[in-house]
C-alpha cells in the first residue's frame, strides 16, 4: 500500500518519562511485521479515556470501561490484525489473558493494564500469541514512539503521531500521541484508536473533563465513511513525572494550559486520521455557520461530510454546490434555501436561493484542484456553528473494502 | 451507459383510460434524446402524492404541495436533465410559467397541472425551451409507456415501469407506473420520481391514504447512496374511467383489494430504482426481526443498508458479518451484542456473540456470488421488524458521480 497523498511525516516525539514502549510480533495475522505494542507506565501514572457509543463494544472497550473508573494506569497493550470483537466469552477471556500476564509480569492489578485491538471483527484473539507477543515485548528493548505508532496500524497507510507542550506552573510538559484509523471512522464517538502520554502531574478527573472536552472538538468532528467501529479508544496517560504542581481543577495553575494544549494534540491526531483516510485524495474542511444552534450546525456539517455526493464531486474536482445545498437540505436541521450561501475556498457560489450570477470560477477551479478543500455553508438564521473534517470518496476506498477480509 | 446488470425488462402496460403520454424534445441539456413529457389527464381525475422530507424542497415540490391540496389534476410535465432546484424566483417562474402553458392549451387551471424535474441542480429552467418543447408535446401524437418512462430517465441505465390489477366492486381496474432514479436515494422520503396511474374511481383523500402507507412500505425502504434529492416526488392519478363504485373509505367494496395492489405497484416501482443504483451490481435486502420495535428495526436495517462498509463488503462477495455486527451497534438502538444472530442468504454465521463454529461457508460463498443477496439480523430482543433493499457500493458509483456534472 503506497502513502497517502496526504500523508505527513512522523514529528521529533522525545521520550515522555514514565512511559516506556516497546514492539512485537505476536503474529495475529499472516504478517511479517511487529503487531504488538507494550507501553509500561510508572507508578501512580494517571489515566482517562472516551470510547465507542456503538452498541455493539468490543471487549477490551468494556475491560477499559471498568478500568477507567479506578483512574490508574501501569501499562497498555494495543493488538493490531485482530480487533477481538464479537467474540463472546472468548474475547473476553483473552483480555483478561492478556491483563493477567501483564500483572504478573509488573506485580500490579489487572485493572492497572488497559487493552486495546484493531483489526478483523468476529475471530477470537488468540490467547497463546498473545501471551507469547506479550512476553517477547517484556524482553525487548525499548522503542521510539514512531515504532510504537507504526505497530499499531491496520489498514493505516502511514504512521500517525504529534506532539505538543504546555507550561503548567513554571514547568514545561509534554503531551505526545499516537494514533491510528483509516476506516470505519465516525464522529460522535471517540473514534479510532489513540493513545496519549504526558509526564504532566494530574488528577485523574480533570485529565478525563479535559479529555473529554478535546475530544468533543477534535476525534467527534471527523468522519471518513460514516462507520463506527466496535473498538474505537481514545485513552490519556500521564506519568506525573513533569514535578509541577498537581493539575485538580480550572483554578489549577496551568490548567488552561494544558488543556489548550490536550485539545490541539487531540486535533493534530484527528486531523492525521482523515488525512489516512481509506482512498482519500482531498482534505477537506467544512465550516458552517448562521445556524439554529452550535448542535445544528454540526449535524449539518457531518450531513455535508458524510454524504457520497458531495464526497465523490470534491473527488472529481467539481464545484457541485448543488449537492452540498442536497446535503443541507436532508440533514433535517432548519434550513430555508432561499437565505443559504455557499462558498468553496473562500469564494461565493451561491447565495439568497440561486447561483451567484458571474461569479470567477477560475479560484474556484484551482482551489478544487488542491488538495485541501474548504466548503462554507451560511444559513443565515441564527448564530450556531461548527467545523468538521472529512476526505473525498475515491476508487481507493472501494478498492480497499471490497476485498479487505481475503 | 451500459445497461445495470440487474435491469429489468419494461413490462406491457396497457393504455390506461384517461391518462394519454406525449414526449418531446426541449433541449435542457446538450442531448439528442426527448427530455420532455406531457401526460394529459381527461377531467374528473383525483391525485394524490408524497414528497421529499427535504429541507430544500424544489419550486416543482412547492408547487405540487399547494396543487395538492385541491385533489384534481388535468395534466403532469415532467422535465429531465435539470431539477430547477436552487434556483430562487427564476425557477418559481418557470413553473409557473410551465403550468400557465398547458392551462392555456387545456383550458383548465394552473393549479391543476403538475410539474417534476430532475437533473443538475441550480441552473434555472431555461423558460423558452420548456414552452417550445410543450408546444411540440402538445403537436405529437401519443406514445407508449416505455417511451414516457425513457424519457423522464436521467443516470438511469434502464427505463422502469411496473403494472398490476385489482378488482374493484366487481370491475378491474388497472394500476400502473413510472419511475426514475438511481442516486440520490434515500429512505424516509417519496424518494426520486414515480408516477402512477389508475382507471379506478377514488376518492382523492382515499387515494392519499393508499399512497401514503404504499410508500412507508416501498420508497420509504430503499437507498442507494443516503442521499436525499430536493426534488423527490411520487404522484398517483385516477382517471375513474373503470366505471366502479367510487372509492371512498376503508369500507368501500374494493378497497383492500386496491390498496394491496397500489402496495405492490410502489415496491415493484421502488425494487427497480434500487436495480438501477448507481454502480450496482448486486440487489440487497436486509431482514431485521427481534429488535425492541418496528422502528427500530428500521433503523438497523437502514444502518446496515446505508454502511459503505457493508456496501463494499458485499460488493467484494465478501461474507464479512463483522461489519454488519459493526452497522447494528452504530445504528443506536438496543442491540445486544451476546443475543445478536446473523444469516447470510438463511444460513446463519454468527450467533450468541460469535461466529458459529464450523458453519459451511460454501452455500454461503455461492450465496454472495449470486446477483440477489439477503442478510438477516436477529436481535433476539423483542418483536419488531423491518425489511429494507439496497445495492452494493462499487467503482462504477464512484465513476458516475465523480464526473457527473461537467
Amino acid at each position: 500500500m503506497d502513502h497517502s497523498p496526504l500523508a505527513r511525516p512522523f514529528p521529533e516525539i522525545p521520550a515522555i518519562a514514565g512511559a516506556v514502549p516497546r514492539i512485537a510480533r505476536a503474529g495475529y495475522k499472516n504478517w511479517d511485521r511487529c503487531d504488538l505494542t507494550y507501553i509500561e507506565l510508572d507508578a501512580g501514572t494517571a489515566v482517562a479515556g472516551v470510547t465507542t457509543q456503538s452498541k455493539c463494544p468490543s471487549p477490551e472497550v468494556e475491560w477499559c470501561r471498568n478500568a477507567l473508573v479506578l483512574g490508574r494506569a501501569r501499562a497498555l497493550v494495543v493488538n493490531a490484525g485482530n480487533s477481538n470483537a464479537f467474540t463472546g466469552n472468548r474475547g473476553r477471556m483473552a483480555v483478561e489473558a492478556i491483563a493477567a500476564r501483564v500483572a504478573g509480569h509488573l506485580g500490579c492489578q489487572p485493572s492497572d493494564v488497559f487493552v486495546a485491538s484493531t483489526g478483523v471483527i468476529g475471530v477470537p484473539l488468540p490467547i497463546d500469541r498473545a501471551e507469547a507477543g506479550l512476553d517477547a515485548a517484556f524482553a525487548a528493548a525499548p522503542c521510539g514512539w514512531e515504532d510504537a505508532a507504526a505497530t499499531i496500524m491496520t489498514t493505516d497507510t502511514f504512521a500517525k503521531g504529534a506532539v505538543t507542550r504546555a507550561v503548567v506552573d513554571g514547568r514545561t510538559v509534554t503531551l505526545a500521541g499516537i494514533v491510528k484509523g483509516s476506516g470505519m471512522i465516525a464522529p460522535d464517538m471517540a473514534t479510532m484508536l489513540g493513545f496519549i502520554f504526558t509526564d504532566a502531574v494530574i488528577d485523574p478527573a480533570f485529565l478525563q473533563r479535559a479529555l473529554s472536552a478535546a475530544n468533543r472538538a477534535s476525534f467527534s468532528c471527523i468522519t471518513v465513511d460514516s462507520d463506527t467501529s466496535t473498538s474505537d479508544t481514545v485513552l490519556a496517560f500521564a506519568t506525573g513525572k513533569a514535578g509541577n504542581a498537581p493539575l485538580i481543577d480550572d483554578d489549577s495553575d496551568g490548567a488552561d494550559a494544558f488543556a489548550a494544549a490536550l485539545a490541539d494534540l487531540c486535533l493534530q491526531l484527528a486531523h492525521l486520521v482523515v488525512r489516512d483516510g481509506e482512498g482519500a485524495g482531498k482534505f477537506i474542511r467544512v465550516d458552517v455557520e448562521g445556524a439554529a444552534s452550535d448542535a445544528s450546525a454540526h449535524r449539518i456539517a457531518l450531513s455535508i461530510a458524510n454524504s457520497p455526493l458531495v464526497k465523490t464531486a470534491i473527488a472529481g474536482e467539481d464545484a457541485n454546490w448543488g449537492r452540498i445545498v442536497m446535503a443541507v437540505g436532508k440533514a433535517g436541521e432548519p434550513a430555508e434555501r432561499d437565505k443559504l450561501s455557499i462558498r468553496f475556498g473562500g469564494v461565493q457560489v451561491a447565495t439568497g436561493g440561486l447561483a451567484v450570477e458571474g461569479y470567477d470560477e477560475a479560484p474556484v477551479a484551482a482551489h478544487l484542484k488542491g488538495d485541501e478543500i474548504e466548503i462554507g455553508v451560511d444559513l443565515n438564521l441564527g448564530e450556531g456553528r461548527a467545523t468538521v473534517w472529512t476526505c473525498d470518496l475515491t476508487h481507493g476506498y472501494i478498492s480497499i473494502n471490497a476485498d479487505y477480509r481475503s
